[in-house]
Order: structure tokens, then C-alpha cells, then sequence
């Protein structure tokens, strides 16, 4: 059974002071406007009494819950919690903190997490999980709600952003194999209807015309989801509609790892006769066996962008809206090498 | 600028029944109280006026926001998001959501989430952050809060828990090094602090005492944290102090790379020089080079049961309190093997 709830008034009763007072004391906002003294005795009296400020009256008075709703699509993916880190780094700064939701990828446990954040008046939000043209951002408009976009956009440029330039991104994964020797580079394509499945595969496109790769169609297959097995599937299509591949390039890391997994199935050494390279440089892509050569992204600078930007909205949503693209850069590891040449014979390592 | 808030009268005007007919309609525990006609005219005029039920009202009357709070310790380890993965499958057959808060094992960012997550209303918490005698059970007693632990407990016994059999699982990874021929078996313990780390800790000893290691103190290094540099310097200590130790049981999975890492740096190769067990099979631990040994804790299953427990106890706050110890099991990979016989002359493989 719950017990009674304490409030501001009991608190303000035990201290000697008015309740406002407790209201300020307890406000990391405005404790400046109270003497050291009184903001120590009403904290002290608040612990003493197991009084929590009611977010919801303060907020009916503030209009502030200094409480940012996240929400990710994915929490097995290790490519957010940097991501996160920055945002919680960013908002602690300014006195707020972060609960966060996971959809699992999945639009109508989205839109379930974004009404129970709204309706626990959350003062923005910060989305890593929208689709192109995602209903969500018209839910947030209707509801008055802040919302910035982190790593995935919807194209519309109407919400602010915080992304990686994906197509960059991609070319850099070509033109580093290009360099390397190899011409018939391959490319493991994210979700189209994400945006990075989109940039990273025209990314990929522009720069195989570029660096003048083989002629014909690129040979691309995409992944029904940013996950490993999705991955497998998709590596398994390329390489059977073009046995010829000596490279792939992968829309994220873990869509690496299911090339890895193919690679192996089909009884390819990477890099010795097959180079990949991931995207993101996800935590441990160092640490897979080959390490992977990735795309490093800035996943803890966009993080805090992302937090910064939201709360420049909260405190003035008249402020235009942004978009920021930050440069991603390529990390050589080990699973990308020179092609083995076509007429050479080279014996296996003993392993 | 924020519109103003749509509320359940101007619902129940636009849909021309009672503010509690609308109340019954949009409350899925309620909602057989009124005909499918009803409830569908309620349902769209409530989503085209962007009505949003409020859940601190709606909390007063039903006393319940349907919303579990989850703390974790540090969301860049993985071994988190199956546990997360657990729980959220659990309430959502009961229909709740979770919304998580990131502690990186502060103690006052502990108490502070859990202080918002109080404040918000949530119907009770899941505490993956607990230290052995933690002050934040006092507090969720004091707030008449439903608690429930998973993975580490307070050793109390008077809050209810999800736990794996750590001295259990310290002894599998034991049993199977001396099995393979080691004697000189070293610990990189987990921090004390910890129920894990205590108990993986004395699940070493009592192991090691069994299948008659060496004799003398136990050779254990204690880690500041379960992250990999505190690992790495745990494991420097202890080759440092014992340089014929051949194998070390480290106390979870990021304990074991940062020991990769120093048996690199002194130029031992795994499992050749020296054999490496982890503990809880996080995610990627196959992918590690080399792939971890490891011991597996049922990861999803402790997050359903966290669920479940929590649940009970918000059902009926009289229920007892109920320990569950889930067994781990040990998972054989490629970072173990048997030791290289003290006389015998191996030639360093070629890589």
C-alpha cells in the first residue's frame, strides 16, 4: 500500500519557510534565487521527509518536466548507447535527464512510446528511429511537441537533425578498396525507407562511377533490416547473382557480420579473398575476428548536437530548424586487403 | 508554443457521450464496459482531436500509469539489452511499457533517475544497479514503490530478485580449465561491491579448493569495474604477482577482452600461452578473436522473470518477497585449451 504523500506544504511547514520557497530550493533552475543556508535546510528537510518535488504540479507551474523522452529502435544495437551517452552528457549540463524507450524497429510501438512520453509531458523528444516521410513527426507537431532527429532523417528538412553524411561515408569505403585493386566491389544496401539505407546506396552508386568501377548495373542487394542475419541473407543474393565480387561494401556493421557469416558459409577467407567493410564503427568492431575496416560516424558528437539542439527548441520554438551533418572517416582494420590476383595461386595460411 | 491541451471533456462533448464513457473507451483494461460502437466512435474522435489521456489523472482515479521504470548500470554493456528484450516482453502481454534510465554506475545518477521515475508514476521498478546493502531500497520502501532486482542483489533477501547462481557459474568455468590440465588458475574479480563480483569471487575460491589448484592464497586481482581497461589492469596485477599462472577466470565478458588485451601486450597468444574464460555470454562474445569461453546467464529469461515478479507484487503488494536463482551454463569457445607443457619447446605459429 502506498503511504500518504508528502507535500511541498509539509515540507514548507517543517523548514519555517513558504512553499514557494521550497519550490525554488528544490529547482536546480532557480535555487540561485534563494540564500545557501535556506536551500540547504529545505533539501535537508525534504530527504528528512521523503519529499519528492510532483513533476506534474511543478510542471503545471513551470511548464517543465526537465525530462527528455529517446526513443531508439533498436537496444541491441551497440551503435546507440555512445549515441545516448552524448545526449545524457549534454542534457546533464542543462539540469535535465533522459528516459528512454525501445521500439525494436516496430512504427506502432513507436507511436505507443511517443503518446506515454507526451502524456508524462516530457518537454521534447529525440527520435534515432524514423523512417522516410514517419507519421511520428505530424503525432509531435499535433501534440506541440520539440522533437529532434538523431542519426536517421525523414528528408523534410521541416525538423531538426543531427545526421552523418552517409553518402561521404559510402565513398570513402569505395575509393579505400578502389585503392586497394579491387574493380568489382559489391554493396550490402540497408532498408531503402531509412534514410541511411538510402544515402549510403547512392553514396556507394556516385563513388563505384567514380573511381570506374566494372561496367553494367551495381551490384547491390539490400538487407530487409540492420541486423546480422539480414545481413547473411543479403551477402548470400550478391554473391550469387555476382560471383565475381572481391569487395563489399556494408550499410552498417552488423550487416558486415552477416557478410563475415556468408564469407564463411561459402568457404571465403576475408580478407584474403574477399575485403568488407562496415559502417558506424560500432563499440567492439575492433575486437571481430577480422577486425573491421568500418566508416567511423560521430556517434557521441551527434548525440550531444542532438541535445543541444533540442534544448535551444524548448527554450525558444520559434528558433528555425537545423541540420547538421557531421563528417564520418574511414578506420582501416583487417578485413579489407589487396584482390588476390586472378592468374596468381596462393596456398592457404595454415591456421 | 504549446497548443492547448486537448482534455476528456472535449472529447466526450465531440463524441456526445460522458467523460467517463470516454474514460472506459480509452482504458484497455476497461474497455469491455462499453459496446464496440462506442469505443470506436470514442477512439477516432479522440485521435482526430489529438487527444492524449492524461495519465497523472488517469493515475489518480485507477491509481496505476501502467508504466514500469528500469534502471541499468551502464547501457554500453550488452549484456543489458537481452535482459531489456525480457522485460519488455513480459509486460507487454500485461500491457505495459518500460521506460529505462542510463546510471553508469553512479550512485547519485541512481538516485536522482529513480527520485524522476518516482515522480512520474511509475507502478514500480526494476533495479539491475544495486550494490550489496544499497541505500535506494530504503528510498523505494519509503515511496511505497514495488521493487524488484535483477542480475545483482543486496544479499537482504527483503526485496524480491532475479539472479544467476554466480558461485555456480565461477565453478563451471573452473572444472573445465582443470579439466583441460591447468593447475595455476588465476581470478580477475569482479568489484565486491557487487553481489556478481562477490559471489563469482567465492564460487572461484570454493572451486579452486576442490579440484586441488595450487596450493597458497588464491591468485585474484580485484577489477575497480566490470569495464575492459579495469580488466586489463586487473590482469597486469595479477600476472605481475603470479607469472606462472596459465589461465584466468575473469568475472564477466568485458573483464575478459581487457585480459585479451594484457596477455597481448605481453606478447602471450590466447589460448596458446594462456587459456581465458569469461562470464555471461554477452552478445558478440563468439565474434571476440578469440571467441570467448564464456559462461551464459539466462539473460532474456531473468528479464521476464524481473517482469513477472514486479507485476505480482503490484497485483498484490502482499505477496512475498521470492528469490529466483536462474543456473548458468558454460559455453566452450576458442579462448581455452590446454596448457603448454612446462618442458616442451612450441614453435610460435606463423600469422
Amino acid at each position: 500500500m502506498r503511504k500518504k504523500r508528502i507535500t511541498i506544504e509539509d515540507v514548507a511547514l517543517e523548514a519555517g519557510v513558504h512553499a514557494s520557497t521550497v519550490s525554488r530550493a528544490l529547482n536546480p533552475g532557480k535555487r540561485a534565487l534563494v540564500s545557501d543556508v535556506v536551500a540547504a535546510r529545505v533539501a535537508a528537510t525534504a530527504q528528512r521527509l521523503g519529499y519528492t518535488p510532483d513533476p506534474v504540479a511543478a510542471g503545471l507551474r513551470t511548464r517543465r518536466s526537465a525530462t527528455i523522452g529517446i526513443l531508439i529502435p533498436d537496444i541491441a544495437n551497440p551503435l546507440f548507447p555512445p549515441i545516448l551517452r552524448g545526449i545524457e552528457a549534454a542534457l546533464a549540463e542543462a539540469g535535465y535527464t533522459a528516459i528512454i524507450a525501445n521500439t525494436d524497429n516496430d512504427a506502432l510501438r513507436a507511436r505507443d512510446a511517443l503518446e506515454r512520453l507526451a502524456a508524462r509531458r516530457v518537454d521534447g523528444v529525440i527520435l534515432a528511429t524514423v523512417s522516410r516521410r514517419d507519421p511520428l513527426l505530424d503525432r509531435c507537431r499535433k501534440l506541440g511537441l520539440p522533437v529532434v532527429l538523431v542519426n536517421r532523417s525523414t528528408g523534410g528538412g521541416a525538423t531538426s537533425a543531427v545526421l552523418t553524411d552517409d553518402e561521404a561515408g559510402a565513398a570513402l569505403a569505395v575509393r579505400h578498396l578502389a585503392l586497394l585493386g579491387h574493380r568489382a566491389i559489391g554493396h550490402v544496401a540497408g532498408p531503402q525507407r531509412l534514410s541511411t539505407g538510402a544515402g549510403r546506396r547512392s553514396g556507394f552508386v556516385a563513388a563505384r562511377r567514380a573511381v570506374g568501377g566494372e561496367s553494367g548495373p551495381p551490384p547491390i542487394a539490400e538487407a530487409a533490416s540492420y541486423g546480422i542475419e539480414a545481413g547473411a541473407h543479403a551477402a548470400a543474393a550478391l554473391l550469387a547473382a555476382h560471383p565475381r565480387i572481391t569487395a563489399i561494401v556494408a550499410a552498417n556493421d552488423l550487416l558486415a557480420l552477416g557478410c563475415y557469416d556468408e564469407a564463411r558459409r561459402r568457404g571465403l577467407a576475408c580478407p584474403r579473398d574477399i575485403s568488407i567493410t562496415g559502417f558506424n564503427d560500432m563499440p567492439f568492431a575492433d575486437r571481430f575476428d577480422p577486425p573491421l575496416t568500418t566508416v567511423r560516424i560521430a556517434q557521441r558528437a551527434m548525440g550531444v548536437e542532438a541535445a543541444r539542439l533540442l534544448l535551444a527548441e524548448i527554450e525558444n520554438p520559434r528558433s528555425p530548424k537545423r541540420e547538421i551533418k557531421l563528417q564520418p572517416e574511414l578506420v582501416v582494420r583487417g578485413s579489407t586487403a589487396q584482390p588476390r590476383g586472378p592468374s596468381l595461386t596462393v596456398p592457404r595460411r595454415s591456421r
